[in-house]
């Protein structure tokens, strides 16, 4: 299994091409977030080109944050031409649980079998039918509860989960892994958890989905612990994040990142 | 009437969760302003599901900056449903006055009594039918001239009208306050007049509207003036609004808060 | 010819109304470069009140980063009318080249003959019909590729053509300058050249377009070059871009700016 450092040297030589359908509130933060960590991204999702493009993009991430009937269009559209082009894809459920609407999206998006699944604990119980206690696009169950139910959507999907929270945790199924880093202070800033998955599919790209899913929260967990550590409060650790990302190098990562086997 | 520190308190103890519908320019900023006072913000504007958190959410905001006429349907069913369910809700009429869409958004928006109207002076006087000299989303007018426009409207919608400016003014058709704070800076800093709508919807939930929007514009007011002070220019100002919204105590908005009773 | 500074000074003084049609991910950075320089943005797009705005603002800017068939009748109509009111605008053909349907629509806005066209060196071979190496939004070309290209379709619209890289270059066909500034950093952030259009429209209000688009290239080059010397990273960088354009004096602008003619 490589090092997450050997993962952002290659995320790095490569810069990959990646395609995000994301939501407003995120999509300046996702852009900057893969650019800093090396990647190219570009925001595509009208439903006219959103599949045309994936087929270039060297991977996808969808996000569900502000979708309508819509977007819905143009995210399974992009999800069937990435995965029929053997590209790599996210899916963010996005306060799934909270609404009708985001239930029967996410439900669609899961069964196109995401290369990875990332949200937070209430998220991932509410996509394995378990009931959970999030608040808007706010988690109200610790990642611990939400440990068996990333193993069976794993299970299901063939693809990793990975959940977010104050200890990460990230499966394929049979394999696990926790991951130590980030600050309380990030849960006062927005789009923090999209701007993750920005950063799982910028690892994505010609890379093991499940190493690269750890590397990734490796990552961007220890680059938020350094710009909290920085920062003055939840709006200069947005530009701190950042720069930390940006000046993270392989060799830091492999010293100082909080992996641990479960 | 509670002092503002206290709304800030009662906002902190119970973090409610706020629903936005606002303008693409300011989605970033009113979500981490809301953060950074101490709320929980969803932006929800799909018509697919608008209508439906609009009665999960403990208040709601609306802002017309960016609206067509596919959102102007969900504007106005989630504000329905803020209002069937007895859920606070603010308006925020960017740039009405400027367009023949833009004034028949805002005044079947209005129709609908919003808990709190805010907008600048030459929206309020737009609003009011009077004449408005604004360029754009710019005020052209200050705030005093519109401070009439402001009671006649609150008598009319039933609710709370507050005029930002130099000096801010707020008034319920009765009761009338004038706060300063704020800085100059400000105008060169986009979306400002948004996250203060942000903010008043979050302090209005579960409070009294006219002492809430008194205090969300104590409180915002006092923060930008402290973080214009520490700011090298209009770009390091936005981090350091949201690191001094943070920061705030109670106390400290107590002691510094500029209210004045009209 | 005016100095760049002169040209500044104008902007300062005029404060142009400049309505923008532009992509989701960089609304604020446009809004927040154009109030820095001195401008007011006003973010319009619906295809409601497009064309009617386009005849009260001073100018107008067209971005087709996030387009769809939607806002492609909005970026037509807005076009026209600004055109048939004699009022100056601006297009960026982001990541023209990449899909067929932003070949079409990139195809259609130029055949309205913008005033200026702004883009990157693969953006500007892509649309003269040569072969072009981007990657995305990324430029794959050098601008010294794309001169050729820029001056045949300066003599094609009738307008002036800009290619932003290393060292831009500005002509109508005739004249053409080249001017250094900004830095590497840039490519690590998202929506810079975006900005730039942004702050082109802002200087092409009420001034001569060649001369003001080479002015308001050398602002924003000088600016990024500065803001970047004093940037910890990409992340501190966009604050720091901010204050500096904020911070620039017309007399500091002529005294360092870049410019060289052909």
């Amino acid at each position: 299994m490589k090092s997450p450092g050997t993962h952002l040297k290659t995320l790095r030589d490569t810069a990959p091409l990646v395609q995000n359908i994301t939501n407003f509130v995120a999509m300046n933060v996702v852009a900057n977030a893969q650019l800093a960590v090396g990647a190219s991204p570009a925001m595509v999702h009208a439903i006219e080109e959103a599949a045309e493009f994936a087929g270039l993009a060297g991977g996808l991430t969808v996000n569900i944050g502000t979708a309508d009937a819509g977007w819905e269009s143009s995210m399974v559209a992009a999800a069937q031409a990435a995965s029929a082009a053997d590209k790599p894809w996210v899916l963010d459920p996005v306060a799934v649980g909270a609404t009708g609407f985001r239930n029967r999206l996410a439900a669609r998006l899961l069964a196109l079998n995401p290369t990875v699944l990332r949200g937070n604990a209430s998220e991932i119980l509410a996509l394995s039918g378990e009931v959970a206690s999030g608040k808007g696009v706010d988690s109200g169950d610790p990642v611990s509860a939400a440990e068996d139910a990333a193993r069976y959507l794993a299970q299901r999907t063939g693809g990793v989960v990975a959940v977010s929270g104050a200890v990460d945790f990230v499966t394929d199924g049979d394999r696990a892994v926790r991951i130590e880093g980030g600050d309380p202070l990030m849960g006062r800033v927005t789009a923090m958890g999209c701007a993750l998955t920005g950063v799982v599919g910028a690892f994505l790209v010609g890379q093991k989905p499940f190493e690269a899913t750890v590397a990734a929260h490796a990552c961007f967990g220890l680059a938020g612990a350094i710009a909290a550590a920085r920062a003055g409060g939840p709006g200069s650790f947005g530009p701190a994040l950042l720069d930390t990302l940006h000046a993270m190098t392989p060799e830091q990562l492999d010293a100082e990142a909080g992996i641990a086997a479960v």
